[in-house]
């Protein structure tokens, strides 16, 4: 199969293929348990089964994808952290030391990094994807965090990046990402998108006080003014007041659903690549699972746009595709029940009259 | 260290040691995330680790305990399924087919099934802990559902079960439980202890429909106007309308406490079992994790009822302790947090203004 454009993948991506539903159902309610009652374990099997449109699927082959770019904004204050710690935590990465590293172990996950925009020259690192289209954004509160053009290219960048993990085998791809400044990039972008006001949408990111959060809100409404992205136009919206990593993101997921491969998205960093990617075709939703819901107050709103509900609640905010890999851990109790547990006719248990009508 | 009597344990549950608090504190601030950033898995692996007294723990040595009984009130139709199978399933938990067993698999942990009153002679079935207390309760509409002594004898089991495991062991013990009949039993409970009328605690259990659910409610109110348990006497309230294997899940949670040893609860049954445990001593709480919230509407109000938030909330109504072995690893991945990840220092990464002040 041969991609060419950006509007091949964007149109290319089809509804979920429903016909295997019956099928896959009949056999979770004749499992040895009541109707239903393994509620969101049954329902997220059910849509990754859908998704592959296969009825015996195997546990799956598992990656994180760790979009690493830098921020023009930093340059205003909005983060508790310096810039440099983007290309530091990087370097964690490699070594194995951050929290999606010990996070992507517990369950299984292959950790991949990709620099799309750091601003430091990150050549030398092994191990890491290089993929950068820029060192790092403009300051957005002084026009376009990027130009159209760039946009484009990280979410292509976004998207090889998956199809060549599809192709080597990788059944589930779960989204992360490391950028100082990144929250402001996400506020603004959710903001415009979802049509609400930033102070609705913007929280404390890294743990910013009082003070910071009113700047921080501050210079989201006036990046917004300055470069009046259009909402009916999400590639505008991105460009404008978005980041490498979050086009990365996007880039992703919209391959991941033009190939039918589930995606777990992460926090609200994440999620804003999600919402980009959401505009450009609804359609993706269908091929999404949302890992968690993060502290960050926008991602609620981010989640409830899309109809998205998190399988996680665990108050995380610290991104990397922390909470997405710890949900592909709940997706593989779900398909292990579909797989392994007795049916009522293996266990010559008496199925319940709820089966059949109602109780006498 | 000889036990003797159940006082003995009540009284002999000390609140928790939090000498160790700061110590394990600064190494989660100190790893390289911002501060309080993984949420409740910083939360859970403290807990652990305050529990175990136990700054550098291992992973733990994980048990779940399956106490099966029923419950003489299933004449009176309260579920969907037949009495039978309660034992049923018990055969299915010992072939490893039930709900129960996939979990307990999929996190590493052992499923102990104990025979604490199921209402068949299973002395044939190998691997079943076998500890019948009574071949099932009465039909609490008629009167008392067992005798006091009855109910002491099956905290006592439970009690054991625990104090035999945590000798062997096991770092961390989850309930679980299997008896048709028992949502009735346990929202009896929760009623009279949480002082809330039936309806506002009971739900569908195994799924019955709307005409059931009338029936099950005035079952219960009935029955507790026939047998007037006392709420400041939990024991008077347990036998009375409650059932042997949520005895049983109570005398486990006193010995684990008592033993300082982490038991995760599960849903609403064992639940039921936790607040009887709460209210012969409330420091229970401190070594109690509530492993998700159920779809049972009373499992919120017990859950509050103690001041417990749960870790997951996946719309789960199963029991058997599936929720209880499933939120384990999140545990497990709190620990490997505190265990694996790099601290700036290791990681060269700069610390977060944050650390020490406000960005400037």
């Amino acid at each position: 199969m041969k991609i060419e454009t950006l509007e091949q993948i964007v149109n290319g991506i089809t509804p979920l293929d429903k016909s295997l539903g019956d099928k896959i159902q009949s056999r979770l309610d004749n499992l040895t348990k009541p109707k239903g009652s393994l509620g969101r374990l049954e329902e997220l099997a059910l849509k990754y089964m859908l998704i592959k449109t296969d009825p015996n699927p195997k546990i799956p082959n598992k990656s994180v994808f760790v979009f690493a770019a830098d921020h023009g904004v930093t340059e205003e204050g909005v983060s508790a952290f310096p810039k440099e710690v983007t290309f530091q935590m990087v370097a964690n990465f490699l070594a194995q030391g951050a929290g999606i590293n010990v996070l992507a172990r517990h369950v299984g996950a292959d950790v991949k990094v990709i620099d799309i925009g750091v601003d430091a020259d990150l050549s030398h690192l092994k191990g890491l994807i290089h993929k950068k289209v820029l060192r790092g954004t403009r300051n957005m509160l002084k026009g376009p965090a990027m130009d159209r053009e760039d946009a484009i290219r990280a979410i292509w960048v976004g998207a090889e990046v998956a199809k060549n993990a599809i192709d080597a085998g990788v059944d589930i791809l779960c989204t992360g990402e490391m950028g100082i400044g990144n929250t402001t990039a996400a506020s603004a972008i959710t903001a415009v998108i979802c049509n609400k006001t930033p102070k609705e949408v913007t929280g404390r990111g890294t743990g910013i006080d009082d003070e910071a959060l009113k700047r921080k809100i501050s210079v989201i409404e006036k990046a917004i003014k300055v470069n009046s992205p259009d909402p009916t136009d999400p590639i505008d919206v991105l460009s404008k007041v978005g980041g490498l990593e979050i086009a990365g993101i996007c880039g992703l997921i919209l391959m991941s659903s033009y190939l039918k491969t589930p995606v777990v998205i992460d926090g609200f960093i994440s999620t804003a690549g999600a919402l980009v990617a959401y505009e450009l075709n609804p359609l993706v939703k269908e091929y999404m699972f949302a890992g968690h819901v993060s502290v960050e107050q926008g991602h609620k709103i981010q989640l409830s746009h899309m109809g998205l509900r998190p399988i996680l609640d665990l108050d995380l905010r610290l991104g990397e595709g922390t909470g997405a890999v710890l949900a592909t851990n709940i997706i593989d109790a779900g398909l292990k029940i579909y797989l392994e547990m007795a049916t009522f006719d293996d266990a010559k248990v008496s199925p319940g009259e709820n089966q059949y009508g109602s109780p006498k």
